[in-house]
Order: C-alpha cells, then structure tokens, then sequence
C-alpha cells in the first residue's frame, strides 16, 4: 500500500441510513483531502454527499490503494473476498455495534480513515480459505472465505451423511446438519454457534465443527491450516448438500460429490485503529465479565 | 382395539431387504392366524411371500386392528400419524438396529406380533403435537408430528430471525438456524443434536431448543405441553422459514410469517414388548456405561 | 400470612454497605408503620438506624409474618430454607443486581415491602426438595434446598463414579465430578453451567445433570418431581464424594455410599412485585435479545 | 534411546490382576533375551514370574533405555512425568481397553515390546506443560504435566473467581468450578468434558477449558502453546483453589494467587505399535461411526 493513500474503495450497503451517514461524514472529507472514491456501479446510492466515481463490481480494487467496508462484519466479508485479489488493505467501520472485523466505531470515522491513509494503522494479516467443488470431467468451483466454508444439508428434514478425510486420511463419518470448516478469524462466527472453541486469531489451525451433529460425541476438531480437508457426501441418491462460503453460497453438492478445503494463496489485511486488542474485542462481543459477583451457588 | 386383533396394516420401505425380511417372516404367518395384512397401494412390494391386500394410503388405518412399522424410526414417525386418526396400536419392528421406537429386534418379531394380537403388549400412550401455519386471510395449513416441529432457515448462508411467545407471553428473540419443538418423545430425536435434555416420556412438557443459535445464552427451556408456543418470523423481507414436522416438510413461513404449536387432541398408543424398559432403551441408544474405569484424569 | 404483617425477620449479610443501606432505608420506615424486625443473633450488625429485636437464628421465622433477604441469590436460598417450617412468605431485595430470586430493586424497596405487609404481593410457590445421606445404623442425616441438591468429587484429581437410581430403576453409571439435581427454580443455576436446559418454574421436574461427565452422551435428563431419585457412589474404597445442598455442605459420602433427593413436603413462597414477568426477568439476566442484526455470517 | 534396549522400567500398579498377567507375559520373556527389568521399590509387586530389581522411585528412569507403562492412561501419565527427566521413551500397555495413550493391546504386548527394544516403533514426540504456583517470597511450586493443569475450586459449594493472562495481556475474569489448561494430547481427557475441542496432537497449541463457568459465553479458547498463561484467583479471602498436574495434587492457591503455565523444557516420547493412527483412535473412543443410517429426523 502506497502512501499517502490516494484511492479509496467503499463497500456497503448506502440505502442503510446509518450506513448513509459515514458515507456522508467521508465523501467530503476524502474529497478536501484529495482522495478519490470509488464505488461499485451495481450498489444503490442516495443523494451524494461528495464527488466519487463509479466503476464495476470486480473492478473495484484495481486501483484502490484502500478498501472501507461501512456495515456489520458481512460486509467486510464480502469486501475481503474482492480485496484478496490484489492483498489492499481494509478498514472496517461498523454501525453503531462493534464487530469482530468492523471494529471501527462511528465516533473514530474520520480519525480511523486518516490514520489509514497516512499508513499508520495496526496491519493484521489474516489467512484465507479456499473451498473448491468437484463437479466432475475435471470441472470444478472454487470461492475464497476469510470466515468459513460450510457444507449443509438442503432444506429437507433429512440429515446429510459425510466423511471427512485430513490430508488424505480418513477421520470420521458423521451424520446430522452439515460440518463448517472455519479459519483461526472464523471461529467467534458460525463454528461457535455449533459448539466450536474461540481461536486466537494468529493460530495456523482450521475448526471443523459439525452442525447439530447425529452423534453426541462428534466434537468439534482443531487441525492444522496446512492441512488439505476433504468432505466426501454419502453416495445416497437423495443426499444433497449445498456449500456456503462466508454467507455466500457456492454451489450445491450431489450425492457422492466432494469439496476439498484448503489455505487459500492470497491472505487479506485488516486495518485496526491504535490500540487494537483482541481479548478486549472477545470480552465486548461475549458479554464477558459482567456480573460475576452475584449468583445463587 | 379388539382382540384379537383381524386386521393388520403394514408400513414400511418393502425394498429395503432388511425389512423385506420381516415381511417374508411375517405374512404366512400371519396368513396361518387368519389375520388379513393391508398394504398401502403406494409402497412398492417385492415378491410377495403371502397374502395382503392392497388399499389407499389414507385408508390404511381404517379398518385396522394394529399398525406394524419395520423399518427405523422415521418410518415409525410416518405410521403414527396415519395412525393417529383412529388411534390404532402401533408396533414397532426395527431392521436390526435398535430405534427409540421401533424397540422389536428382528429376531423376536413372531413373538412380540402374537402379544400384540392378543392384546398382550404393554401399551405406551404419547402425546401429539399440531403445527399450525397461519397462511393470512384466514387460511392455515397443519400437521401433526410425534418427535418435533421445526422451523429452519431455508437454504442460504443467512440465519432467520425470530420471536418466541408461550401461551400470549413474550419469551426471546432468536437468529440462528431455527428452533425445535419437542415433545418428551422427541427430547432424543433432533431436539437432542441441538443441545436439548433428555425428558422422560411421560412427562406433560415440550422443549424448545434453538439451532445453533448466534447467543451463545440462548439455551434449550422446557415448558409445559399445556402451553400454546407461537413463533413468530421477523418481518424483514427477505427472511424465509421452513416447517418441519417429524423429518416431512409442512410448508413454508415468509418474513412475519407466525407457527404455533399445541398438544393435539389425538395421541399415539405405541406397543411394546413385554419388559420395557425405558432407561434401558436410553443406555442402549447412548452408549451409556462403557468403559468408565479407565482414563486419564 | 395475616394481613396487614406485624413482624418482620430480616436475613443478609449487613455489613455489605450496599445491604446496609436497603437496612438504613427499611428500618425506620418499618417503625414508623408499627412493624417489628427480627434479626439473627449471629449476624453482625453495624450501627443500627431503627429498632429491632435480636433472636435466635433458628426462632427468627418463628414470630415473623414475613421474611425480608436483603442481598443475593445466595442470602435468599439460606432464608428459604429458615422460612421453610412455617412457609412464612419471602421478599427477596438484591443489592443492585436482578437476581433470579431476589427480584426487587433498591429503588423500589419501599413500595415493594408496604406491598408485601398489605398482602398485595403476587404469591409464587415453589417445592423445595429434600436431600437425605444414609450413615449406616439407621441413622440419615438430611437437608432442604430450593435450587439443588449436588453431589461432588472432594477435591482431588479424580473423577468419581457413582449410579443413579430413579424410582428404584436403575438409570445409568456415571464417571466425572458429580451431578446436580435441579428443582425447576435451582435449572438457572448450577445446572445450567452443566448443560442443564431452563425449566419454566411452575413444571414439577427434577434436572439431573452431570457435571463434566466423562462420556459426552452422558446428557441432562429432566424427569418427574415425584421421583424418589438415588444416587449411590461407587464401592470403591478411595471414592469419596460431598453433598451440597443450596451451596452449603451437608455431609460427606464414602465409597458405596448413598444420597436419596425427593420432593420436601415443605415449600416455600416467594412474594414478587406486582407485573412480574418470569421471561423478562430470564431474558435481563441471560443478556437475551441484544444485537442479534449484526454478524458474520 | 540406544539399541537394543538392554534395561527396562516397569510402571503400574502390579496388583492389578489384569496388569499382574502383562507383567507375568514379560519378565520371563525379557530375561531370555537379556534384558535386565527395574521396579520402584514403592510398588507392590505379586509373586514374580522371572526377575527385576528393585530401584528407587525417582531413580527409576536413571539408568531405563526404555520406560513401559502398564495400566490406564493415568499410569502413563505417572511414567511420563518420569521419563522426561531424561526422555526416555516410553510404551504404553492397556489393561483391555484401548486408551489414548496406552494404545499396545495386551494380545500384542510381546510384538510390541520386542519391536520397542529394536527400534523399530514409531516415535511420537509430545510436549509437556509446567505450572508454577507463587508461594510468595520468592518461593515457587512447580510441576509437570502431559495433558493438563486444572485450577479447581477446593470443596465447597462455592464458585471460584479467578483472572485469566496471556503473554500479560487481560483475557477473562472468571467464575466458576476452575479451568483447564491442557496441551493437546491432553485435549482429548478433562477438557473434552468441559467442552473444548479434539486437537490434533501434533499441534502447538494450548485449550484453555473453564470448568462449568457461571457465564454462558465464557466458552474454551485456543492459543498458541508459546504462551505463557497466568491464572490469578480472585483476592476474596475466602476464596481457595486447587491445583492438579495430570490428576495429581500440586498445591493450593490461597486468594489473589498466581498459577503459570507454559510449556516445559522437558518433552516425552512415546512409542507406538507400527500402523499408528490417531484418527482410528479417535473413533474406536469417541465410539464414531455407529449406526447413523438409523434415526428418527
């Protein structure tokens, strides 16, 4: 990243209202500044608060020197997915409720953005995944996560059968809702939902936590980020599974199809504001800390 | 139910060679006792190794006596709720691997079928639940379910928003992947996957327990079967649900759209063999007891 | 309870300063109204603000029309049990922190006692169970509890084994620290952090839930208050477990030793401020409800 | 480790009739092939089928080329934090049931040990941890551990509160039963009861498992075994801790001590039968892969 920062991506979603208002808090600031904005074409905008151009979807981080997610850790997700392309850095700045990526606060804008831009903010290089779908004939679809890659059931009421293999040795076959394969960053989203552990960010360890899980004693495992996983779907003609990457589906799986997650090339990094602290971040999200003094034990 | 009982209907995947089994063992037999066999006109049936008629699906429990399910326990879920318009004595035969149902091992089928006929078994009464979906405009669409209703996002990396209410009374509102509503039967079907307790059968209660909820408090809470649970989808639009009853999809619930569940008026007499044992059924199906003594604490 | 109440026992800890002042407030409020307080001879009491009367810690409940704890869970579970002979009704008044029994607010101190003494509290009766060790020779000893009745490894590194019993049938063999068995009100305590689920507080059911079991499908189970449940410790001579009844130790057990837990005939009554909301009162003290529109995933 | 393996320490509780027969298998055996057998003199022994001599407990590893463990995974654990004196390496000996780190079964005792005398067994290298108890004054209490190091609240029926530190960074405040801190060959024992994750052993990484924690969030955390964790108790003078190295009474914690834990200079290196598969261990404990065609979703 060049500095100063010359070009600044923003990605969100603006019809948002307090969306809206960082936007309408930067576009004149960037502008007094002399920075330009970019903002993809296929995003709805209200009235424009400030100058900013308009260019394609993929194109977006072509020239950015800087990427500003405005939204909840989704979008910043989605951002990261476009910026992996060319590693530009991403600033995170949140609506009003702290995320786990979007930890910029509504009150820090203008302060978060120019530190970033005078190249002075924490760097926090974190992995990506990449989940890549057998479709048979040497076909295959691929999609790049930061989160995690999850294989669930269809709607049905049926559970899905699958085994799990770790470079190439078979570990389990498990039964129930589906599996998610999250990174170290991952694991505060779904996989904690799914009775995963908290990972500390800086860990070369992937989570596999079942979803709902048929048996009672299919844990969560932690492995290494160097691992290749595969998961291979029951060949039961009625089994379906569908392959979501970071909230977005990918594509769906037949019976007997196969998805193999691995470390992607390319990693993403995150801009912190000074001060950065995971645990403080840990204990914020999770409530953490409140209240142990009174309770009826 | 008359005995002996004259009449039987059968249900089951007749295919499954496991069952196709049991049938070839039970249809001379029966055939010997003077016992009709009724067979739904849907199922396919192999080779036949005695005499049955055939009749409509809907019909089947008309004019039976006795409802034997072979097969595991989702074919068992099915009979019940044919058998639930009568209340005809359901038996459960299993294909080799002990159900929560279906508790008749295979190898004492003769046997536990003459009990059943002469009225001979111990009887079991269960509870049903009815899901009732509110379709607008006065409009609804029900199901009953022995095990659970659920409601479940549809298939998208998104989770669903929604409120709980018990009898009119505000209780939570969710984002995950669903919620369960089991009776005390289902406690050890899906319900169970989720976090859920395990409920003696004869208790009056219901458990609700969210699917991988995003609040990591958000815990599984038991409330009288009495209550009237409402569950009630957020109004955004983009929201969708699915209801689940027993493992078959009942419909679908868009962004404000309301389910509620209810004990129904009818109930479920399941026949067991003679010496059941519930908590011996539970330490089967959990593996329960094995191995404490050695360890590494 | 005679209306209006004349005497009133006070039980807490009053040299916690935030005790002391709902004391400072309540005593010359009471006297002023004609009421008497009756306070433990065993309690240090520091410079009063109002008249009271010192009794024996055993008589306290003897006279009283009411019993006012002042403090946390904890102080209202030890009251509980005082209050027990008579069921002389209980107001909880916590220090600044809803607890899940002490449910009136500094703030609505007042109000809430001259409700109580004018008999225009919401009554709440709950069962109270009774833990009794067998010694040998006859001889038992026993104790009440409002939550839970725990056994637990005494302190060493390992794990104790130990059956239990419900109704004289035998359940299950378990390895680990120990197990709780829950009222209804004791499910958000002990239980919960056990993997209990919420039990509604009018259901009559127990939880039994074990405590880090050693067999992860060694799951809570909720079964009747009318069971007689026992739970007899291994034979193994160094096998030695403790029994804690509301948090307090009533005895110890030695290998092949036995605990037997049942509904106590005593119960107890709670007296809540008026619209008391048992839902809201689980969704403030779960942090239920907050900020489930932001996430990753 | 030289080869052949002339001398050999026997670790177990020889008492044990099923230790008793691996024990009555080998001595004779070793002596016909020369190899000299060392028992700690504060062990037991039955009448001996062949010859060994007897050395002092701690010298037991002085002179050993190889340390064999016969009994559960605790007399492993007993052997390891021998052994690492001076690494020998150790072979692990079940009783009949497989355990995670006694993995030679006793059919295959002779094979494995001759193949352990060679050579010729695969080596497996483990990290161990080191707690540090502060005694105050400059005096410490210290201790090894192979799968973990529990802070647990002494017997009472009161929570613990403690603080957990990371490299000197705040993470948590706690309350509850204590915490686990296990490697990942521990990962599998007491913390998987508490609900941490399955680590792959060969993984640098510490669980921090809070043992039934008042707070519902307060979920287990991985991170990097290059930490050094700190475990402050909470200075409330009636607060009293425990500390357990591999289920092993290291000392206590009286309010406002500290605990370390880091990993320990000191490594072990067990031996395995050829064929080795950790992933095969996994499901032959966890039972996995049983029956999940049959279920009632």
């Amino acid at each position: 990243m060049p500095f100063p920062a010359r070009i600044c991506a923003f990605v969100g979603r603006f019809t948002d209202p307090r969306v809206g208002e960082s936007v309408a808090l930067l576009l004149p600031h960037l502008a007094s500044r002399g920075v330009e904005v970019l903002v993809s074409e296929e995003v709805p905008v209200q009235a424009a608060t400030g100058p900013y151009a308009r260019v394609e979807e993929r194109a977006i981080v072509e020239r950015a020197d800087l990427v500003i997610a405005i939204g909840g850790d989704g979008t910043l997700l989605y951002a990261a997915r476009l910026a992996a392309r060319r590693d530009v850095p991403l600033l995170g700045i949140n609506r009003g409720r702290l995320g786990f990526l979007t930890d910029v606060m509504p009150q820090d804008v203008i302060a978060s953005v120019d530190a970033a831009l005078r190249g002075e903010s924490e760097l926090d290089r974190r992995p990506l995944l990449e989940a890549r779908l057998q479709l048979g004939a040497g076909e295959a679809q691929a999609s790049l996560a930061l989160n995690d890659i999850v294989l669930q059931r269809l709607a049905t009421g049926r559970m899905i059968d699958f085994e799990t293999w770790i470079d190439g040795r078979y570990l389990n076959t498990h039964a129930g809702d589906g599996i998610v394969v999250a990174s170290a960053t991952g694991s505060t989203a779904y996989a904690l939902s799914c009775g995963g552990p908290i990972v500390a960010p800086n860990l070369d360890v992937l989570v596999l936590a079942p979803i709902s899980p048929h048996t009672l004693s299919d844990r969560p495992i932690v492995v290494s980020a160097r691992s290749s996983i595969e998961i291979r779907l029951s060949e039961r003609p009625e089994t379906r599974g569908q392959v979501v990457c970071d909230g977005t589906v990918l594509g769906e799986l037949a019976g007997g199809g196969r998805m193999t997650v691995r470390l992607a090339p390319q990693t993403v990094t995150l801009l912190h504001p000074g001060g950065y602290d995971y645990y403080r971040l840990l204990r914020s999200k999770l409530h953490w800390g409140r209240g142990s003094a009174d309770h009826s034990r």
